[in-house]
C-alpha cells in the first residue's frame, strides 16, 4: 500500500489495533473526525494562498488574484472527484498510475476498500485528498501573477488536478512505485510542493517576466505587493492550516499528532527567526516580506520529514530554510531571470527538495524505523535512504518538467498564455474581468 | 422529537448504540467534542458575513458595517440564551412554540433533558444553537445595507433573534408540527437561511433603494464594493464555516460526517464552475462578485439535502445554484426593484428555497430511507417528500412574511429605518458612529 | 500538582478514570485531539492580534506591526523551547520555579513525566504550551506600538518567553506555590494576560507617548487607526481563538467544555452589548473601536472563571467588562497619560485582574467543589477564595513589574528603546524594514 499506508500501519492503526476489538466504531470515528478537521483546515489554506498572493502583489491585479485562487480550487474539486481521484487511487498498473473508479467513485468496490484501508469511509477520504490535490494546483498561481490569461490559467489548473498529480499522488501516496521503494513524503514536500512547485517554475519561464521587471541590462528591479497585511494575514493563515496538513497527514487520531505539530511549528519559527538576522546583517534591515515567506519555506521543509525528526531536528532543518529561502529567492531572480511574484519556487520547489531529503539526512532511527524506513545520513543511517529520498526528486521532476513543458506550449500557441501589453499595465482586473478591487480609494500609476 | 432527533437517532446514536454499553462516556463526550469544533467553526462565520459585508459595499460604510455585525452576533447570543431558546426548545405548546426554560434554561429540567436527548450536555447544545441563531440574524444585515439606521438596526436583530428565528426553530428542529409531518431541513436552508433572506427581502424592500441605484427610468446602476479581496476573504472564512455548519449538524460524531463534507464542498465547488462560465458567455467576462456569491449560493442550496444526496447529486444541486443565482440576482435587481448591495436574497432566501426542495428531488433512497423521509422526485420518490419540503417553505414564508412586514413598519413609523439623504450621501461612518474606517487614505467621492 | 492538575484531576481524569480500564489509549488519544485542536486555534491568535494591533494604528507603521507579531511567536516558540519551558514545567524549586528540561526537553524523563500527568503525551504539551507563552508576549506589542525600536522588540519579546512568563506560568501551572495554596486561573487572566498587561503598562509608560498624542495642556488627541476593517477582523479571530484557549485549557475531551464555551461567549456578547449602549449614552454615538475592544475585556475577564461560573454569572462578568473598559481606557489615556494605541493595559491587565478577582466572587459552590477550590463571595462562599485571588495578582505584580521595570530600562539605556522623532514622524516601515505597507495607494500625510 505504499508509505502512507506503512504509517497508518505504525503509527496509527497498530496502536488502534489494540482497542479495535473492544470498540471499533469508536476508533474509525475518532480517525474520521480527526481527518475531518485536518481536511477543514487544509481547505482554509485556499483563504491564505489567496491573501498572500494578493497581498504580495498590485492592486490592480487583485481581482484577478482573487478569481484565480477561487478557480482553481473549485474546478480542481470538481475534476478531481470525477477523474483525478481514480488515476491516483484507482486499481494499480503497473506501479505507474491507478486506472478504475472514474466519475462516481462513491460507488465503487475499489475506492471504498481504499478507504476502508485508510481506516475512514469514502467521503472522508475523498474530501481529504481533494483539498491536498488543490494545494498543488494553487502553487502555480503566485509564480506566474500579474501577465497570464486568466482562460490559460483555467485550463492549466486543470490539467495539474487531472493528471499531472494524481501520477505523483499514485507513485508516493496511492501505492505505486516509489511507496514500494520505502520513499518517504509524509504530507507533501514533493506530491504537493514540488509538483507545484516545477509546474510554477516552468509556467513562469515560458510566460516572461512582468514588464519592468528587469531593466535593460538584466537587473531585477522589485515590485513591491500592495498589501503587507493582507499578505501577512495569509502567511499566518497558512502557518495555521499546515496544522491540519501535517498532523492530518496521520490520517488517525492514533498517530504520533503531537509530535508533528510540536516539528512543524518547530521548524517555521526558527526559519523566521534566521531569516530575519539573515537580512538584517545582508541588506542592513529585517526584510519582512523575505520572513514571512522563511515561514512558509520552514512548514514547507518540515512537511516530509514532520514525523521521523526530533524537535531539535526541525529546529534545525528551519534554520536551513531561513538560509536557503533567501539565496534560492536571490538565485531565482538574479540567476535564472525568472519572474516569480511571490516567490514561489523558492519556498514550494525549493523546500520541497529540500524537506524530502531532510528525511534521508534528520530522520532519528527509533522514528524511521517505526514508519518502516531508513535513518538519516546524520543519525547514522548512512546514505540509503538519502538515495532514496533523491529518486524521488528526480523521478517526480522527470514526469512533471516534460508534461508542464508540453502543457504551457501548447497553451501558448494555441489560445495564448499571456495578455497584451496593454492589458498588463493598466492591470487585469480591468480587462479580464472588468471589476477593480479597490474603486473607492485613490492609487498611485504603477 | 422531529427530524433533527430522527437524524440523530438513525445515523449518529444508533451507531453509537452498538457501543454504548462498553463506553458511553467516551461517546458523549466525542458528539460534545465533534458538536463543539462544528459551533466554533459555525461562530467564525460571522467574521465571513462581516467581511463578505464590508467589502462589497462602499468604504464610507464600513465602520457601519462592521458595527452591526458585531452587535448582531452580541445581541443575539444574549437574547437567544435568556428568551429565545426557550420559544424554540422549550416544552412544546401545541406544535407550534417552546414555552418553558427561560431566563435560566442552565438549570432548567426540561433543557437539560433536551440536551440529554441530543446526547450532549446543555453548555454544548445551546451554544451550538446560538451560533445558527445568530447567523439567521446576520443575513438580513446585507440586503440592508448602506443606508439603514443603527438603531433601527439592532432592534429587528434582537426581535429575529428573540421569537422570527425560534418558532421556526421550534417547527423544525424542535420537536414542533413541520417535524413530525418529516419535513427534512438537515442543517438549515429554510431555518437559518430563508428565515434570514426573508427579512432580507421585506427590509429591504420597506427601505428603498440606496441614492444613485436606480435611474430615472428606473434601470439599476451597480455600486460596486471597496474591496474585492476582502469579500472573497469572506467568502473563503464562510465556506470554511460551513463544514461546521452542516456536517455538525449531525451533533454526532457517529453521523456521516465525511459524507457530509464532501457534498457540501462539491455544491460550492460546481456552482463557482457554472457560474464562471455562465457569466463569461451572458457579461463576456468570467464575473468576480457573481462567482462569489455563487459559492455561497451552493453551499445554501446544499444545506438542507447534503445528508441525504450523493456526491453526484450534490454536483448538480450545485449547477443548479450556479445558474440561479444569477438568474435571481437579475429579477431581485431588475424586476423586483429591490436594492439588496450584497445579494443576500438571492443566495440566502432564493437558495434556502432551492435547497429545501432539493431535498424533495434529489434525496437517494437509501440517504433518505436513513433518516426517515421519503426519497426524491428524480430517485423514483414521486411526490410526496417533495410536497412536504413545499408546505415547509409555504408555511415558513407565512409566518416570516407578515411578522417582517409588521417589525419593519413600526420601525419605519416610529424611531425611523432609514438615514437622513444628507448622512447617506457622507456615509454612515461619520453620522452614526463619528469614525471612518480608513482614515490614512484618500478616498474616491463615491 | 497545582490547579491546573485539579482541575484535571476533578472535570477530566476522574470522569475519564471511569472508562480508562476499558480503553486507555482512546481515553488519551481523546485529550491529545482535542488539546491539539484548541492550541491550534490560540495559535490562530496570532492573526487576530496582528490584524487588531495594525488594524488600530496607523498605515505608515504597518509592516513593522506584522513583522512585531510574527517575530515574537516565532522568537517565542524556539525560545520556550529551549529555555522557559524548564523553568515552568521542571523539577519544582521551592515552589518558586521549575529547574530541569532545558535544551532537549523531548528526551527528558522529568517533562515527559508532566506530559504524562496532563493526560498527554510531550508533542501536545509543548505545543500546547508554547502558543500560550506567545500569547503573552504578544500583548505588550500593541501598547509599544508605532514608536517602538525593532531591535528592542525582539529582546524584550525574548526576556518576556525566557523568564518573566516561565516563572508566573511555574506558579499558577507548574505546581508552584500559588497553586499549592488554591489560586485559580482556569485559562490565564493572570498567567497569560495580566504578565503581558503589565508590561505593556511598564513598557509604555518608560517609552513616552506618540509625537502628537498629548496637547500642550496634556490632552489627549485621538489617533484613528487606519482600517476598522480589519481591526475588526482581528476581533473575530481572537474570538475564535478563545474557544481554544478556555474550553482547551480542560487539556481533556473529559472537561466540561461545552460550559465553558458558552461562558465564553455569553461574557464577550455581554460586554459588547454594554459597551456599545455605554458609549452610547457618554458619547452619544455607539463606539465602534471600544465596542470591538469590549468584546476583547469580556473574554479576558472570562478566561480565569469560565469553568467555575454559571452561564447567568458569565454574562454579568460580561456587563462588568463593558463598563469598565471604557473606565479604564479613559482613565490610562487621561489620568496615568500613558499612551497605549490599541487599549492592551485596560484589555489585557485591567480584565485579567478583574476576571481573577471574579473567581472569588462569583464561582458556584458546586463548581467551585468540582476543581477543589472556595466558593465565591455573592454565592456565600466570603473572602477566602477572593483573598486568595487578589494575593496571585499582587504577587504576579510583584514578580514581574521589578523585572519589566530593570528590562525596559536597561534596553532605554543601552540599545535604545524608541525610533528618532524623525523615524516616528515618517512611520517606522520605511526606516526599520525599508518597505511601505501599502506603496500602491495614496495616503493622506498622517
Amino acid at each position: 500500500m505504499g508509505v502512507m499506508a506503512l504509517t497508518l500501519c505504525f503509527c496509527g492503526a497498530c496502536a488502534a489495533e489494540e482497542v479495535t476489538s473492544a470498540a471499533p466504531d469508536i476508533v474509525k470515528a475518532m480517525n474520521v473526525m480527526w481527518t475531518l478537521i485536518a481536511a477543514m483546515l487544509v481547505f482554509f489554506m485556499q483563504a491564505g494562498f489567496a491573501m498572500v498572493e494578493t497581498g504580495f502583489t498590485r492592486a490592480k491585479n487583485a481581482t484577478n488574484i482573487i478569481m484565480k485562487n477561487l478557480m482553481d480550487f473549485a474546478i480542481g474539486s470538481v475534476a478531481f472527484y470525477l477523474i483525478g481521484f481514480g488515476f491516483m487511487f484507482g486499481k494499480d498498473a503497473g506501479g505507474f498510475i491507478g486506472f478504475s473508479s472514474f466519475i462516481n467513485p462513491a460507488t465503487d468496490a475499489h475506492a471504498l476498500g481504499v478507504a476502508e484501508d485508510w481506516g475512514l469511509n469514502f467521503g472522508t477520504l475523498m474530501f481529504f485528498q481533494t483539498v491536498f490535490c488543490a494545494t498543488a494546483a494553487t502553487i502555480v498561481s503566485g509564480a506566474m501573477a500579474e501577465r497570464t490569461k486568466f482562460s490559460a490559467y483555467c485550463i492549466y489548473s486543470l490539467v495539474i488536478s487531472l493528471i499531472i498529480y494524481p501520477v505523483i499522488g499514485h507513485w508516493i501516496w496511492g501505492g505505486g512505485w516509489l511507496s514500494q521503494m520505502g520513499f518517504h513524503d509524509f504530507a507533501g514536500s514533493t506530491v504537493v510542493h514540488s509538483v507545484g512547485g516545477w509546474c510554477a517554475l516552468i509556467g513562469a519561464s515560458i510566460l516572461g517576466p512582468r514588464i519592468g521587471k528587469y531593466d535593460a541590462n538584466g537587473k531585477p528591479r522589485a515590485i513591491p505587493g500592495h498589501s503587507i497585511t493582507l499578505g501577512a494575514l495569509g502567511v499566518f493563515i497558512l502557518w495555521f492550516g499546515w496544522f491540519g496538513f501535517n498532523p492530518g497527514s496521520t490520517v488517525s487520531a492514533f498517530g504520533n499528532i503531537g509530535h508533528i505539530a510540536l516539528t512543524t511549528n518547530m521548524a517555521a519559527a526558527a526559519a523566521c527567526v534566521v531569516t530575519m538576522c539573515f537580512t538584517w546583517i545582508r541588506y542592513h534591515k529585517p526584510d519582512v516580506s523575505m520572513t514571512l515567506n522563511a515561514a512558509l519555506a520552514g512548514l514547507v521543509a518540515i512537511t516530509a520529514p514532520c514525523d521521523v525528526v526530533s524537535p531539535l531536528g526541525a529546529l534545525v532543518i528551519g534554520v536551513i530554510a531561513g538560509i536557503m529561502v533567501v539565496v534560492i529567492v536571490e538565485f531565482v531572480d538574479k540567476k535564472l531571470k525568472v519572474d516569480d511574484p511571490v516567490g514561489a519556487v523558492a519556498v514550494h520547489l525549493g523546500h520541497g527538495i529540500i524537506g524530502t531529503l531532510c528525511v534521508g539526512l534528520f530522520a532519528t532511527p527509533e522514528l524511521a524505523e517505526s514508519v518502516g524506513i531508513g535513518a538519516g545520513l546524520f543519525y547514522g543511517g548512512g546514505f540509503k535512504q538519502l538515495g532514496v529520498q533523491a529518486l524521488g526528486i528526480l523521478s517526480t521532476a522527470a514526469w512533471v518538467v516534460p508534461l508542464a513543458i508540453i502543457m504551457f506550449t501548447v497553451i501558448k500557441k494555441t489560445i495564448g498564455l499571456r495578455v497584451t501589453r496593454e492589458e498588463e499595465t493598466a492591470g487585469l482586473d480591468i480587462y479580464e474581468h472588468g471589476a477593480e478591487a479597490y474603486p473607492d480609494f485613490v492609487e498611485k500609476s504603477v
